[in-house]
């Protein structure tokens, strides 16, 4: 099943879908939890794969789930304050890394390869980097709608999953002052290495991290107007992506600190918001792993990734896939002839 | 680089074998840590994944190191101690779920299918169960010994790695003997509900653990020795693989209780015997995790899988591929134009 999404307007309309957003399919769930018990392995042996089946078919809303053509969408885009110093790498990293995605040279192409995953990205207006939020609003009201609408709008058709990435020099440094925005505590609990900065560009960070969110915090109003102060273009988009996949029946696969800032502020909003994204992995990024509590989601793997670009999310699509064809293709006790629990 | 294997004679000369192993090639291993730092990413980014791709360079004695021909191979055997009560299912599982690997009606069938791994299985005299290791040692030493020498012929030829998986009712008895026997604590330590046995059945495993134990540990000469007491087939010939792919340049996937028990025992031996082999990931089993402390080896995956049969070393195989396509496929900074870190 899939809808026809016509681009959001106003940030009005987008908050409006999102009190409005299509729950799993019931029927679906039963018949994996029904069919589950019957296959040929102890129960609950094939432990969050077994889960994972069933909340595959309750999203997609159909039984038994597939998961033939994962896809990935890396979403770009730059920020003001990148010219802070708060990342290890110069800003012109974000445009020379899409160049690299599109050459097929990055971490992210060579996992998709791997596991024939279906990779996407787009650029969001790399030469208009946001404002740097410690002045002002990273985005005015039609750029976060312009940025939201390019995820909103993203063909998913055909799509069994849906991995989320991003790239953008500086972006780390706006998930943090979103978290901290959105879940309280200090910038030094939110606000990590990102690709590498230790010492004093830490201290800057941190700082740009604090002083943001004390600008922005007491005028914003919820988390879309957060993400629209705080974000970045690739943020928004991803976040209009997330409403897109749910709208599509298309699970999400979320990927890291940048990523699930972004979908916090839909949760922010609308408690389920993200009931179709589960959480690909726990990163080596500090904030993530207390953003994964905040969010009340049980990260598939930990494998100290730090790297964004959707490798986090991508890798766990061979779990999405093995648990797919486990419940679809294993035989029954009665199939087999195999003698069931004494 | 492969060796001719001479089918072991005696256990004196896998013994010898265990003394004489090869060490992970020295070039190979420099020359990913060479390259690693020049792909496009922030260093150490790709977490365990840059990890694995120098270790497995290491133990194929080739760099770059390639992951194209993955394979699962399950050894399956019967245990006397299943008729005294261990079980949640009965003895004639074992020779069903073989039959049910055959026809391609398995979990690891279905995970071998999806990720296009080459499945092998070996069914050990499943009409011929081990004696219960509460009367007796659970095999001769010819009994062991033909065992052992079913995983030391494996033909590895041509195999990117080698996923260890068993199927036995019964054998997380003798794994939670095995490795009482090995590391000591309690009987309640190491034994836990396998296929599902609670309550009474549980202390009735318990108790068999515990007695078998006693029977074997003092008179227990060394690791092979507590193979043959309180092992069974499957597990010797695990033992047997392990050493075969030592043998090959294989690098070696364990996966649950019972193979990380088999492998406990060549370790016994020899103390850098499983530096070829990682640990796929922590299973639902509580002995596993504790093993797995003991044998000093962090999991990849943590699912709650309670399965066996390869499964969870079988679901880290696409982590292995996506480590040695990251490591050979990704562009460095020279050739991709990125700027390196300020």
């Amino acid at each position: 099943m899939s809808l026809t999404i016509l681009p959001a307007q106003t940030l009005a309309i987008v908050r409006a879908l999102l009190t409005a957003l299509p729950d799993p399919d019931a029927g679906s769930i039963a018949l994996a939890r029904t069919r589950e018990p019957q296959l040929t392995k102890p129960p609950g042996s094939l432990g969050r794969l077994e889960e994972l089946a069933a909340w595959i078919a309750g999203w997609q809303g159909r039984h038994p789930a597939g998961m033939r053509n994962p896809r990935v969408h890396v979403f770009a885009g730059n920020h003001g304050v990148a010219a802070l110093g708060v990342s290890a790498f110069p800003a012109e990293v974000t445009a020379q890394m899409v160049l690299n995605y599109d050459h097929g040279g990055a971490a992210i192409n060579q996992i998709c390869q791997a596991f024939g995953i279906q990779l996407g990205v787009t650029a969001l207006e790399l030469d208009r980097p946001t404002r740097p939020f410690t002045e002002g609003p990273a985005m005015e009201e039609e750029e976060v709608l312009a940025a939201f609408n390019a995820g909103l709008t993203l063909d998913l058709s055909g799509a069994d999953c849906l991995c989320l990435g991003e790239m953008g020099i500086g972006n780390t440094t706006s998930a943090a002052a979103l978290s901290l925005a959105l879940f309280g505590g200090t910038a030094e609990d939110w606000t990590g290495p990102g690709t590498g900065v230790t010492g004093s560009a830490l201290e800057t960070k941190i700082g740009v991290v604090r002083d943001g969110v004390a600008k922005h915090a007491e005028e914003a109003t919820d988390g879309l107007d957060l993400l629209r102060r705080l974000g970045g273009r690739e943020l928004a988009a991803i976040a209009g992506a997330i409403v897109a996949a749910r709208l599509s029946r298309v699970p999400v696969v979320l990927d890291g600190f940048i990523v699930c800032s972004a979908a916090a502020c839909l949760k922010a909003i609308t408690p389920n918001a993200l009931d179709h994204c589960l959480l690909a992995h726990a990163s080596r990024e500090p904030g993530h792993r207390r953003l994964a509590q905040a969010l009340e989601m049980a990260p598939l793997l930990d494998l100290g990734l730090a790297l964004g670009e959707g490798s986090g999310a991508a890798l766990a699509v061979p779990l999405l896939q093995a648990a797919c064809q486990c419940h679809r293709g294993m035989a029954t006790f009665a199939e087999a002839g195999v003698s069931d629990k004494e």
